[in-house]
């Protein structure tokens, strides 16, 4: 029996007949992976090991992959016609030149990923079929993903809710005089024994070292009266997780409790600003605004970010930026992570959360978890 | 001060003199890696944020990247013109263009990388500079790459000590009954703790879990009797480390104890036999025969790979395959993982080392951990 279709086939197919494409060939390893299921993860660090994931319109799709991750393949896609080739002794474009022509996909118009296929290996594709009219088609794809289906949406969920328990346990077992490292490295144990595949990143700093974007946990006690934060990802089965929490050690001035209040409520109420029909910079002004409202000073290039199979292109669409022209939709799902820093007095939070936008409203889609109160470490 | 060169500018100066070009635009975050020192990591996972490195035939160099990394790449890199576009606002390519007329690169034979730039932006390119013959490079950069500088090898042998450190620490503690998954989970900390930025991979298993190239390590306990093995690796600063060592528990049977010998006996042979001239055909054949000498059945469809910054393309020159005919040369260094299995007794042992080649025999980079005999877990 194959495997479940996990992509958003209705809208692959609406947008293919707006696009006017007969077929289209992808290459980026997320892409190979939300369209056919396959998870070639070799094709990440050997460049020539070429994968090719090819849908016409009408769904009907094909998989061109290397010999070696051809039984790997058959087991996890949902495209039941496979065709590989032999590594070093056939090139990969001239397999999928010939299942192209066995399929009839050798004319008309059909996409290709401008901003991936590498210029060498579209260059002999184009040769050899000089009867296609080749199109880019990178945003078609991106903006297919970009809602999810119920089955992408329950993964992303799972990964989310892992990712929470694993920031929490971490949290709950730390006790000041901790290193930064050693809370930091516990977070990241914790979503690997969860099922996680790789983490994509893990960020702690605690006082001033909060205060930098990607800070580098070091041997640094957890200090009484001083404030931290985490942003912590790994990858499940290819579906990303990116959560950031914010904890005090000890008694934490008051206004540090304060900001931490207001923080939270600019995420909650720009969370709930999510809905179908604004775009990613109306939400952007939105938070900006928020952050006035409350007394907070803001200085965000962007407020959240969309997620991908594989992490995508780590800031996908729906991008929450200033120049963001793209309606939210239902069934995008998103990020919203307002930080909070403060150079004078030296201390950063921030919060971050997976939404998916609904006509019922937006929903968080990690666990109950109560952030409302800065989780104090005593 | 600008920083120091680590690359092999000589070797880099005759490759572009014997092809005759007369500059060269590198685009793969490892080659833009090498030839500047800047580590720009945002250009993994966002396809847009292009960075260039562009080297005359003469060394004489410059670097173009988004405005955000700008400041990162001028402390970080020996390059001391360091050009920047603004995201969204500029196409990296028409920066790249821009810079390329204002050096006076604009005409003559230009490399660039066929199997790594985007069709679409190598498009661009070529439509923007007619006047440029331009010539895939991948090749000619790999073969500079391959021979490491002084200053490289340094950090290649720091980052495999320190991962054998890592493993021989998580071997030293394990105990019988403790599971596959807590041993792995602590290589990996103690690759994090020794400075690790990331970790690229660390696969475990024992008993029959062995037997698979990529094991997922799981709860499975260490069961006296049962042999196992690890595979790991982290980046160290952009430099990559990829070990395999093998451990028994308890009272292993002789058979297995005496396969161990004969495999450190083979692997021992094969790096002994890395001398200039050789190629990876002629290297893997030798392997081949050694399985034959000591009595171990041989199956492997590689015995060992370069290392390049980045993990270049996980399987780098120099290669050690059947189809090799690269010339080893000294300053090149290597993997050699000699890889057994039986899967009738359903065990299997590994042994990887990193090894450089020099006119005076090969040196083995990693510490003088005695590997001889199998480590025991007690």
């Amino acid at each position: 029996m194959p495997a479940q279709r996990t992509m958003n086939a209705p809208r692959f197919r609406e947008k293919m007949e707006r696009a006017g494409l007969d077929a289209v060939v992808l290459a980026a390893p997320e892409n190979v992976l939300y369209t056919s299921g396959a998870l070639i993860t070799t094709m990440r660090s050997l460049r020539d090991r070429l994968a090719f994931s090819v849908l016409a319109a009408d769904l009907n799709a094909m998989l061109v992959v290397c010999n070696i991750e051809e039984s790997l393949s058959k087991r996890a896609s949902w495209i039941t016609d496979v065709r590989s080739y032999v590594e070093r002794k056939e090139h990969p474009v001239d397999a999928l030149v010939a299942a192209l022509r066995e399929k009839g996909w050798d004319r008309g118009r059909v996409g290709y990923e401008a901003r991936f296929l590498p210029a060498g290996q579209f260059e002999r594709l184009r040769s050899a079929l000089p009867g296609v009219e080749w199109t880019p088609a990178d945003d078609l794809i991106i903006s297919v993903r970009a809602v999810k289906s119920q089955e992408e949406i329950a993964r992303f969920r799972d990964a989310a809710r892992a990712t929470e328990r694993a920031i929490h346990d971490a949290f709950a077992r730390a006790r000041p005089g901790d290193t930064e490292k050693s809370v930091n490295d516990r977070i990241m144990i914790n979503m690997l024994d969860a099922g996680a595949d790789s983490i994509t990143h893990s960020v702690f700093g605690t006082g001033e070292n909060a205060l930098h974007a990607h800070a580098i946990p070091g041997s640094y006690p957890l200090t009484p009266g001083q404030v931290g934060r985490v942003d912590s990802g790994a990858e499940f089965g290819g579906y990303p997780s990116d959560l950031a929490r914010s904890l005090g050690v000890g008694q934490v001035p008051q206004h540090m409790l304060d900001a931490y209040k207001r923080l939270r409520m600019v995420q909650r109420e720009t969370i709930d600003f999510l809905r179908p029909g604004r775009t990613g910079a109306e939400v952007f002004t939105f938070c900006k605004d928020a952050y006035g409202r409350h007394g907070l000073a803001f200085a965000m290039p962007h407020v959240g970010h969309g997620l991908a199979v594989l992490g995508g292109e780590m800031h996908e669409e729906p991008n929450l930026h200033p120049y963001n022209q793209v309606p939210l939709e239902p069934g995008m799902i998103m990020d919203v992570e307002p930080f909070y820093w403060d150079w004078e007095r030296g201390f950063a939070l921030h919060i971050e959360d997976t939404a998916l936008v609904t006509d019922q409203g937006p929903v968080i889609l990690s666990d109950a978890t109560n952030t409302e109160e800065l989780f104090i470490v005593t």
